[in-house]
This record gives structure tokens, sequence and C-alpha cells, in this order.
């Protein structure tokens, strides 16, 4: 089955927001335009819109996630829904069964939404497969697949600084292989039309066949972050550190972590970003991090919009399944 | 002390809702009538009556239940109340002194409403016992007591199939012995009008005097449901698989478990329920869960509706002590 | 830094509340003045007052506290703001570094508010020390250092029974040394013009330089209670007990436990104090804590009504460098 089969209604508008992989244009360019009508709320006396008022979403989080958690339920509460969370440890949902019988009972419960975080590849697929008609599915998170709105938030963000994608370089440094968030950055970016997209990092860090991702493979970063418009570092995951697939963190961060002099070799207007929370010293400089070149908490303020953005899309849908519920 | 004493106010309206024993038909037929004006809401495009504007629901949860804190949670909110969650380990309110001190606290906060949930028998009425005048106890589940809102969403639920209660035959079928929602369904079973309530299980899991209870008791499941319009099934606590009590799922499951072939004995259109969450292949097969006489998830649909009804029956009743307060 | 340098804005209103220390008395009963307004809130039909609607206040308890969180988060409910509640465990965020990344990271959600509890002396200054000129800091008690709602709250529940605090004899009886609360307790009465602040208790539990704080020292209890006003009893840190700080519970009680007859020594009009949770039988006898003279349940619900106040004080003030954000 088709992604986009899925995540898009009849009508071709968006239903789910599950991956970015399969998306068209359009439906991004979408969202970051909708996301551009919601990133004045926050600034403004009165932080809310009654666009959601009267719908229940629920934030499913499988795996722990304050931050994650909390811009998504900012992002509902600014759109006045009703919000349930609830902190679900796999061990009480180890097989796929109960799985789906906790999905049917949410849905009964007329939840209009479910915002999705597990650690387990394709969670949020399985989910979105099998539920009601008149609900919808955010991905959350899910294993190291994908984390659609971090990476649309990532798109929002480049595209502010650097509004024309088809001009761009764009390198992303650190674990692609396991990272669900550079996988999502990758297809936006290809859909977006950024005609050169490097990825750097070791060689047990990067995927077998890169070619079928549409990217360019560096292992030496010197080199990849020459003449870039954006530089996007991963978050380390340190636990990967215990086994044999990385060095120890001051030889990650020699060998790859965004020092000053590293930077240098970028375009002298180059954006640094990074999904948090950092790691100081390991995969990045703080003089980098908190820098005039940083927009990471720009990031987080636009997570808020474009989540935004993406749940009243899936929402309000007039004269779709949802009146179907 | 009688329960319809301390559950009612000066002018014989529920005040707390603490257990069905004891409460006049009347009280149910109402409580079912005023579920019924509620089970729209959850299926409109605004999900959300301004009844309980500005009141504040504490859900006091002393054992965890992410299920049934969710849909008080959810029918609070919908009744546009505020509602404040606090999960309470049962090892830090020991003594009762302490108990009641807390509860004196929520009261000086100018809470509306505490739904309690407690491993011990008795506690919501320990509660409704001290609680201050213009403050409702709802109980959301006392040890082996009662579940008096779980009761009343399956007999709305049987309601809305087979509507004449006085023409039905319904059997309960499990560990009745530990089950406040066995107990709470006889007792609203019979209240009703319902001429043959039947209980099906083996010796070790029957209450002592079934007769006090208005109950006829099978051990022969096949016997048991003979001819029944309803068949409802308990949640087996598989913790009590480690004593004697019970022999192994498997031998569980081929005498008390609901087959397709035990539940052709009952009436062709006779329903099938179960409070939740499932145990698959232990007291239930799937095709049974899953089919078309079973109306498991309408009874949790149903569960919002009438605990929307109960709230807002025990807070709206002008001119009674709720003023005092 | 004066702290009330950082506390006030250029026009010399509230814009952090962290400690009672160094601010003028016209501040605090500007906060007392506002909280007599909120009073009546509790009590009404409807409790909630629009005023910081679309304001999102983040309650950060680094420590756990299911009783100030909970009076925090209705104070800012029925003050119609959207509240998010992050219990955060010290152990993620031990580097101060972390810290300030996190307080970054909820700047960039637009947060309007933190209230911060912290097991550590000045973390609430840290907060407002770094953060971003539109956001206030609430401290919500950090360490032995400052816990100024609850001063305030007592200070509130005062003046409602003792109109003029310049006529007053006030004793703040237990372990001082250790007590936020008795620090701001007493900076507070100091503030107002309190003429006769004693502390009581044991040797080992008084600061060792008693007079830079204003207050007069006993350590017989019965000397100390003679012809005061109002008793504030604190709450005994069991834990302490552990140690060689304090005797056993049974001793510790005879000598500094409230008994009435004990209570019998002050004037016959006295008010009777504590901040709660109560440990009946150690500091104090249960027909004290329930007795005529007690405001201990007054003081909860005044908790809230101070908050409330403060909490509309530091977020509504037009023109300042609320709008800059």
């Amino acid at each position: 089955m088709k992604n986009q089969d899925i995540q898009l209604d009849s009508q071709g508008r968006l239903r789910h927001f599950l991956t970015i992989e399969g998306l068209k244009k359009p439906v991004l360019t979408d969202i970051l335009d909708t996301a551009e009508n919601f990133s004045t709320v926050g600034t403004r006396n009165v932080k809310k819109v009654p666009l959601l008022r009267g719908k229940t979403i629920a934030n499913l989080f499988f795996e722990p996630s304050t931050r994650t958690r909390t811009t998504f339920e900012l992002a509902a509460k600014r759109l006045s829904a009703d919000v349930i969370n609830m902190n679900i440890s796999t061990s009480s949902t180890t097989k796929g069964e109960t799985l789906l019988d906790m999905l049917r009972n949410l849905e009964a419960m007329h939840c209009d939404m479910f915002v999705v975080r597990h650690g387990s590849s394709g969670a949020a697929h399985f989910f979105a497969k099998h539920v009601a008609p008149h609900i919808s599915i955010i991905n959350g998170g899910d294993g190291s697949h994908a984390h659609p709105t971090q990476g649309m938030l990532d798109m929002f963000t480049i595209r502010r600084h650097k509004p024309d994608f088809t001009a761009l370089r764009v390198a992303v440094v650190g674990d692609i292989l396991h990272s669900r968030v550079a996988r999502s950055q990758i297809h936006a970016l290809n859909t977006l039309g950024v005609p050169e997209v490097r990825v750097i990092g070791p060689r047990t860090l990067i995927p077998a066949e890169p070619d079928s991702l549409g990217v360019h493979v560096y292992h030496d970063m010197k080199e990849g972050l020459k003449d870039v418009d954006v530089v996007i570092m991963l978050r380390l995951q340190r636990e990967r550190m215990q086994g044999a697939l990385l060095p120890s963190e001051n030889e990650y961060y020699r060998t790859y972590g965004l020092s000053r002099e590293k930077l240098a070799l970028a375009k002298p207007d180059a954006i640094v970003m990074h999904p948090g929370p950092i790691n100081r010293g390991v995969e990045i400089e703080s003089a980098v991090a908190d820098g005039p070149q940083s927009v990471i908490l720009e990031q987080v303020t636009n997570g808020i919009a474009v989540r935004m953005a993406v749940m009243s899309m899936v929402l309000g849908r007039p004269g779709d399944e949802q009146e179907a519920g």
C-alpha cells in the first residue's frame, strides 16, 4: 500500500500525517503556508484560536518524551481542542491484538485524533490502517522510521531564512542510519526541490544504499560542509555509544562535531539547525549552538505553528469522512 | 446507615453516586434518560456542552486505571468542567486520618466533585460520609464492592437493544465473588425489573449466599446460557490464577469462556457484553468479541454519556445544599 | 544583585515572584488586596474569570508535590489560562547547562509563566535571571530558601482575622533552620510591620544569627507562646529524624508539639496555622488542628486566591516588557 493512499482522503487532502515519503510538493507547501498563518498566534496576547473547539485529541505516547508531547499539547490547546495525555508503557501492550483493542476503545470514546509516538517503526501506520474513518493519526515519531512534524518544522525554518529551496545545498550530519528525523528531513528536502542534499557521518551510521535516499554521502565533514547553505546536526543517541558503532564522545566531537572552525567552511550566511535537545560539546560546540547562525530555538517555536497547521488541516476537512463518524 | 440516605439529597435527588444498591427504579431510569440526551454529544462537530463550566472536578485515583480515568476526564471536559487528575499511591495515605486530611484540603480548594477509585471496598462511602455538603462523590470503583457507573452504562447498553427490562433473561459469567462490576450490574438488573438474572461460574467464584443477591446460580455454562437475551462476560483477573481459586487459562476458557458454540445456546438475537479490557481466548473467543452480537465497544461509547449524565445530575441540583458551599 | 531589582519591572510592578525578602510593604499589601478580590471566585457558581485566557503557564516541578502543584493548577485554570504540567526528575537536568537549554526551549514555545519548584535554593532566581523579558517566574518553593506564595497566603489568612499587623505578636514554631516557609513568613511579617516575631525551636533548628532575621528566639515553647496572637506551626520533616538533629517524635511532640495545654498560654483568641500536610500527634495535637482556633483549612482556600492574585499581577502589566515578546 502506498503511503499517499492512506494519508490522503478521497479529495487528495491530508487525512493522516504519518510520513513525508510519498507526499507531493503541493501538500508540503500547503502545510508550510498554513503554518505561516499560525506563526503569529504564539506572540498574540490571547494565544488561542477556536478552530478545534470541542475536538478531542489523545496524545498516545508509548515512548517517554516531555518535549515533543508538550509541543503537541500546546498546539492542541492553542487550537482550543481538549487534550488527553496517555503515557502507555509498551509492556502492557506487547501483543498487537491488545494494541488494536486499545485503539478500538479510544475510537469508541469519540476521540478525533491520536498523536502517536512509539518505539517501533510502522506503529503510526498500523494505527492509521486500522482506525475508524473519522479519526486522524499524527505520527509523533515511530522507531527509526519517520518524524514528519519535525521534518516539516525544519523545512519551515529553512524557508524563513532561505525562501528558494531550489537554490540550496543542505548537509545533514550524524547518525543518519538510525535517525527518523534525518529520514523525514531528506524526504522533505528532495520533494521540495533542494538540488543537493548531503549526508555526513561515519560509515557505520550511513544507510547501506544511500542512493535510494537521493543524497550524496560524505565521511569527511570538512569536505561535506563546503559551501552548504544549511547545516542540520542530528542528536547523538548516547546509548549507541555503548556498542561498537561509535568511538568515544571526544573522538566523535573531533570528527563530526560542529565547531566554529568547521562551520567556517559552509557559506558565510549558512544556518545551523538541531532537533534538540543538544549535547553540547558532543555533536555541537556551545559557541555555535548559541551563535548568530544558529536557528535552533526558532525550530522549537516553529514546531508549534507547524503542528497547529497539521492538526487543523487533518481535522478541518468539511464534507469528507469527517462527517461520517 | 442506608445507602439511599447518603446518596440522595433532601428532595430525593442524586447527590452522590456510590452504589446502585438501595436506589429506587425512578432514579436509575432518570440516569438512563439523561444519558440518552448526552449520547449525541460525542458525534457532534463540537463535542461540548457548557453545563458544568467553572466547576472543578478532581479525579482521585488510588488505583491505576488509564481507561476509566480517561472516560471520566472526557465526560467532565465535554461538560466544560475543569479537571484535576491526582494519581495517589495508597502508600502515602495508609492511615484513614491522612485520607481525611487530604479530603479536607481538596474541599478547601473548592472542588465540586471527587471521582474516587480505590482498592478498598467502602472508600467512596467513607469520602461521602465525611465530605462537605456542597461536594459530590462519584464512585469510580471501590475494592470488590461497587462500580456503579459501569453498572449503569451496561443498563444503558442493554436498554438500547432490549427496551423492556421486564421481559429479559440475563446471564453474568465469571468471577462473581470478587467483581464489583457484577455486583453493580446485579443490583441494577433487579431494580429495573429483570425477572431472571443468572450468574454462571465455578463454585469457588460465586458468593456463598447467592439468594440474597436475587440471582439463579449455574455452574454449567451451557445450562446457564440457555435462552438468555443478554450475556455479560466478566474480566478474568489473571492475578487470581496464581492462587488455588482457578485452574489454568486453557481449562477456564474451555469451561467458562464464551465461544461461538456456547453462544449459540442463547437466544439468536442475544447481545454479548464485557466491561473490558478483554482477555481474548481466556474469557471470550475473538470471533465472539468482534462478532455481530457483540456490543462491547458500544459500552465504551455509552460510558461517556452515562458519566456525563451522573456528573450533571449530581452537580446541577438548583436550590439545594449545592448553594450552601 | 538585589532581589527587588529582578522582581520588579521598570515601573516598580511585580514581574517575578521569587522571594518576599526585599519587597516593600506596598507590594505585599497590593498582593493581599488583589487576593481579596479573587477570594470570592471559589464560591461562585462559575469558578472562572477570563483574565488570563490564552496565556500559557508551565508548572515546572523538579520536586514532587501534588498539593502545591494542584493549587497552582487550579489558580491558573480559574484565571482561564492554559496549563502544562511538567514533572522533571532532577537527574535528567543535573548540569546547569541543560537546565538553561530547557528554559530556552520553553521560552521558544511562548510560555508566559513558569511556576518553578526545585530542591536547590536559588533555582527560581536562576530562572528569573536568564529568562526572556516577556516571561514571569513564580517561585513554588526552592530548597530551604523561600516559598513566597505560601508566605503571602499566610499573611492573607492572618489579616482576615487580625486586620492590624502592627498590633500583633506572632510565633513560628519548629524547624526554622531548614524551612523555606518560615523564612518567607518572617520576611513578610517584618515588612508588614509586625512588632514582635518570635521563633521557637531547639537550638539545632534555629539559624545561627537569628538577629539578622529580626526575630526573638525561644527554646522553651511555653515561654515563647505567652500572649501571642498567632501561632504558626511548621511541618516536621520526618526525614531529618534520621540524623542527630532531632530526638524521637514523642519527645519532639512533648517539647514542641502544639497541645491544647500549651495553646492556652497564647491569647484566648489566638489563631493556629500550619502550612500542611500536618503530622497529627507530632507537631500538633488533633484537638488543636481541628479545634475552633485552627485556621489551617482557610489557609488552603486562601492559597488559591493569593496565587490567582500573584499570577494575574505579573501577567497583567499593560505597556511593559509584556508586549515586547
